[in-house]
């Protein structure tokens, strides 16, 4: 037992010798097996130990529990730290199940205590068992390969040596070496989910399907491991390719590069698009497939509106998404020298050349000095706080401010686009060109911006 | 559900216009749903239908249920093809269930029907429920990414454009435009794994766990399918940088390169290796285990004799697969210029290099004409019916004939490694060299084969 414990963490390079680890033992059978193994490990892998108990206050035997493991830690001769938590009143005020409630709060406590003992890791007691429940937990929920990979053998700082064990082994593990331990019931309520898997289905399965089912579900969690990592690798490889822009609330994909890529691969760059812009979870096959059908639409710009107020749209050779709220019509697109850009919030297009200057027109037209101006170039429209610099002007003034002093109505400053790179403004389009970017005797090449006719 | 069906086959690609389509139909509710929809997009997508149909012979409705679709394709006008098969008698006689005898035999008739009337496709009229019962299937049996695609939409000529439905939307579509069907009981036999995966497992886990499995497996399937297709494009494309030599029951592969891949590639490569030589199935995670320990171990060589009488073993910067039995000692091996080649089998080791010519020592060394060789370069023990043409000598003389005129003992002469290229033989190492690579005074380039001093 113990060697395999010893060869898995070799074959996942869970540790390096010298490194402090924190042991979560709530007393258990698997965390006591834990415990022993580790400890045992301790001289030849030279580890520092220590054991964190959370005390959830929930059942009767909780304070003897936590009697029980400071007292094996004292024999042993291991720092042994606990926290008292009160789970119910965290589970109610949170709104989480009493499962959730103390999950949540036992990793919040380990994690304090990693940072406050300076440790390395965190070690707890996960092992195949717990792998096949929780395969099966996120198959039957609805899951890709990610989900399929189950527990991670290491998450960060997280580890888990003891993936290399059956429940099994690790019981005859605990009576060969005669080491006590305790038994939560609570681990046997069918109301949570996870305990009907252990005690129902997975025994159901074995008996009427497949009396190695464990092995299969561990093996394939194994599998998925590996192949989604690769395709994770695959994906951000692709994502730097296809990335043309990115700040807080929209992504500019290219269409064409995206269109190129494997199918697997564009539906991965997609879900990383809405993830990043709404987090992981909560997006469908469905969203992604309606996403993939603008790949195939050309010329005019096209919306989907998809849920949490994300919305995608195919602009030329352009996947925007954003999160913007559509209600103020701002939009912010990066352009391309020579090129065209309708922008959808407004109805209006712009035509982006450079050639010789164009008679001012007000509302229509911008010319500045090219070689002035930093990339890339965006034009979007205005947001609170924008400044710029006015030619013929000292200093610089709110771009708000000038909207008022030009009186143009409320209504039509949040469609008059501003060319900007970063966070400085050169051009209120139409308007006023900032000083940075003016044309002057020297200047070589003439960007125009001009408003087309429609 | 017609619009359904179009659109998924115009998704999944699976017809074009004017082909001629083959349907499966038994008569049952899924193959009649098949049969109407496919009628009815005959005219808008210019398609030739007709129907086959395999009567079992296993039940005693089997004759009316033949002229119930023969009867059903007369009214419609389709042309109808049936065979009568007495499938409880193929199963006795192939060993297999009455399943597997049923379906194997259901195939073959399509297939030899695709043939005989010169046919572009097969369709069958799986759909949702059979494909989440097909992932369950290979799930509990124990699966990789392969086995959770489930059934394909499209599987070189055969077709499943129901694949888009579910077996209530057959249902449902059956009674709405009154399409009569049989209703074939031994579906209901819980003695068929599949069964049992459909009439209790499927029903338990909707009412305990998630009442839209189905869609969660279809949606599984469809991710695993377009993420194996994936890994299997990027799978060959490093397969070709890294084969560097086959020929029958022989693979060797580069060590080197094989180490710099991924992981998931790396168990990939390793399983198509074997699938090679010795089919696909049988395989476990743990072969593919102890093949990657060999990469890590430098030096001398070192074997695994794996199940099916298949070697693997790590040969300098090489990795060898081979199927060849051991017992005879053959071997084969690419050589490199320069290089060493250490040949496990008759623990023997060889330097190879060029240089000037060295003095005959019989069984020692070998000198030839480096320019005259042929690539690629291999080391292998006799075959039956190696010729060569002897320096010296005119015409070609049997290898085996050559060591009966050296008397050179039995059990010696497996051991003497020839060179090789192709069919060529170069040299008998040690003994003789070929005409066709004899140094003379216009060689250039000597390579010399020499023995190592052990």
């Amino acid at each position: 037992m113990l060697r395999k414990v010893r060869e898995y963490i070799w074959e996942e390079k869970l540790l390096e010798p010298g490194k402090k680890v924190l042991l979560g033992v709530s007393g258990g059978p698997d965390s006591m097996a834990l415990l022993h193994i580790m400890h045992k490990l301790t001289t030849e892998m030279d580890l520092g130990l220590a054991v964190l108990h959370l005390n959830h206050g929930l059942r009767p035997e909780a304070a003897a529990e936590e009697e029980f493991v400071r007292e094996h830690c004292r024999n042993w001769g291991i720092d042994f730290y606990s926290r008292q938590a009160d789970i119910r009143a965290l589970a109610l005020q949170e709104k989480k199940t009493l499962e959730e409630a103390g999950r949540d709060c036992r990793y919040r406590y380990f994690f304090e205590q990693l940072e406050e003992l300076q440790a390395d890791y965190i070690a707890t007691a996960h092992h195949q068992d717990d792998q096949a429940e929780t395969v099966l937990l996120h198959l039957l929920r609805g899951s890709g390969l990610k989900g399929l990979r189950g527990i991670m053998p290491r998450k960060g700082q997280l580890l888990r040596p003891l993936l290399a064990l059956s429940k099994a082994e690790i019981i005859h593990y605990l009576d060969e070496n005669q080491i006590p331990y305790c038994l939560d019931q609570s681990n046997n309520d069918l109301k949570f989910l996870r305990n009907r898997i252990r005690c129902e289905l997975i025994p159901y399965l074995q008996k009427a399907y497949n009396p190695r089912i464990m092995e299969s579900l561990n093996q394939l969690a194994g599998i998925a491991r590996d192949e989604n990592d690769y395709l994770e690798k695959q994906l951000h490889f692709s994502w730097d390719k296809l990335l043309l822009w990115q700040e807080p609330g929209v992504i500019v994909l290219d269409k064409k590069a995206l269109g190129e890529e494997h199918p697997a691969l564009q539906k991965r760059l997609i879900l990383e698009a809405l993830a990043r812009l709404r987090g992981e979870s909560g997006w469908e096959l469905k969203d992604v497939q309606r996403i993939l059908r603008l790949l195939d639409q050309s010329g005019s710009s096209k919306y989907i509106q998809l849920k949490q107020g994300l919305r995608v749209s195919s602009v030329y050779q352009e996947l925007h998404f954003t999160n913007r709220p559509l209600r103020e019509g701002s939009f912010c697109y990066p352009i391309s020298v020579p090129g065209r850009l309708s922008i959808p919030e407004t109805g209006e297009s712009y035509i982006i050349e450079l050639g010789q200057p164009v008679t001012f027109q007000p509302g229509l037209s911008s010319c500045l000095d090219y070689d002035k101006l930093k990339q890339p170039l965006v034009l979007r429209s205005r947001q609170p706080g924008d400044r710029f610099q006015p030619s013929g002007m000292k200093g610089s003034k709110k771009v708000k401010d000038y909207f008022i002093d030009i009186k143009l109505p409320l209504e039509q400053r949040d469609r008059v686009p501003l060319l900007t790179s970063g966070e400085t403004v050169y051009a209120i389009v139409g308007y006023r060109v900032s000083r940075l970017a003016e044309v002057d005797a020297e200047s070589c090449r003439i960007l125009i911006i001009r408003k087309e006719n429609t």
